[in-house]
């Protein structure tokens, strides 16, 4: 854990929210249409057809598996781009397309998760917070995965945490609470944005408030939380639900 | 290292300068006058009387021997604020001053340094440089402190890296690699931009590209840098020069 929890800056005590940290894939991008977008156009200029849809649902299929033998030990940390990159090889591999897709090809593809576009209430509403609240990603994606993603969908943090300043992955407790020390704040000061209520229950063990946004098509339709599935903070039907909700809409 | 220099993300290859990255206590901020500021503020609630400039000169004349012992290995790895605080005690000591100033006026004078405000020419610039390159500090600051900086001088950066990310302090080359690998750059693609020649000596050899910013007055009237005393890439009077000659310049 990041030894900044020694000395707080001058940020939130116990008592107010002072910053939003926010899950990112699913909760602010639409990770799966932006994966098949991407995997038609580069697989298809290599002269490869498949359901892209399934595609991006087999590489996702295999993020927690990969992240998983680096939160047990076994592996030592290693940034998302890279474990994207392995899990790229398995879904070729597994699909029997690994000698018609070249190296330049795998690279391109790799960066879809660079390329992917913000639910559309998204932008607006981290506008319309961020003169209020310290606001950071705490995605288990790297600093410059992250940093693609803001700049294509205009989104300005004040840090970029998560994974990637911890060295360990969510749901460890370690990455909430070093996000929260990195922004000079107590855990308790901290609101954990996220549409998935694994990601908050673990929040709130590690002493973060909790906000759940509904995503009810994540996975496809009608595949993703509509509601929270444990009490949370708050529980909001978008990011300008939640922006409402804490005084901080634009009027 | 920061192992995202495995795979790079889709900024800068060698040839061109795709971000730039900033020391920040005398290249983009006056920490002298501010220092001087809150300690007159602080002290004087004390009912201390000082010579604030040469307060805060103490102060900063603690701030390489505490960072050395952690670059040695001696020590492990605290954020600044950290060895602010007890370089701060350490100078209240010397002056004799101990008995005198409680531990709320310590706790709220070590957060001096993130109240500083920038040089007249930097917000302005920084605003002009953003679209161009993706843009970090690359300060031995911890997150927090920088955090703080950038909303007090209206900047936005594109991600906040250095020493906390690192877990390592300038001048080791670790320092400014990671940064690039965070960014998704390539060393060369990198511009380390500082006031300071031996902070762009040891980026250069680390393999990034050097920018140097005179700043005359830094430690006090014609006691700062006001050329390089080395091979730069560019040599800039104040960072709107820099972006005007990096072609970024506001019209």
């Amino acid at each position: 854990m990041n030894a900044t929890s020694e000395v707080r800056g001058n940020a939130g005590g116990p008592g107010a929210t002072a910053a939003l940290i926010f899950d990112v894939f699913g909760t602010l991008v639409d990770w799966r249409s932006g994966v098949a977008r991407e995997a038609e156009r580069v697989l298809g200029a290599c002269g490869v057809a498949v359901d892209a849809l399934a595609f991006a649902d087999a590489w996702r299929a295999q993020y927690q598996p990969a992240m998983e033998r680096i939160r047990g030990g076994g592996e030592p940390y290693r940034p998302l781009d890279v474990l994207h990159r392995a899990n790229l090889d398995r879904v070729l591999d597994d699909l029997g397309l690994s000698g018609r897709v070249d190296e330049a090809a795998r690279t391109d593809l790799n960066l879809a998760w660079h390329r992917l576009d913000a639910w559309p209430d998204v932008t607006a509403a981290l506008h319309a917070l961020r003169p209020r609240f310290r606001l950071a990603p705490c995605s288990n994606g790297n600093i410059a995965l992250m940093v693609d993603l803001a700049r294509r969908n205009d989104w300005n943090w004040d840090a970029v945490l998560g994974a990637d300043v911890a060295r360990d992955y969510k749901p460890k407790a370690v990455v909430y609470q070093a996000s929260a020390a990195a922004l000079g704040c107590e855990p308790g000061a901290v609101l954990m944005v996220a549409a998935h209520s694994d990601d908050l229950a673990f929040a709130a063990k590690a002493g973060l408030r909790t906000a759940h946004i509904a995503r009810p098509d994540e996975k496809g339709p009608g595949r993703g939380e509509s509601a929270p599935k444990i009490p949370v903070d708050f529980a909001a039907a978008d990011l300008a639900d939640l922006a409402t909700k804490l005084g901080a809409a634009r009027t």
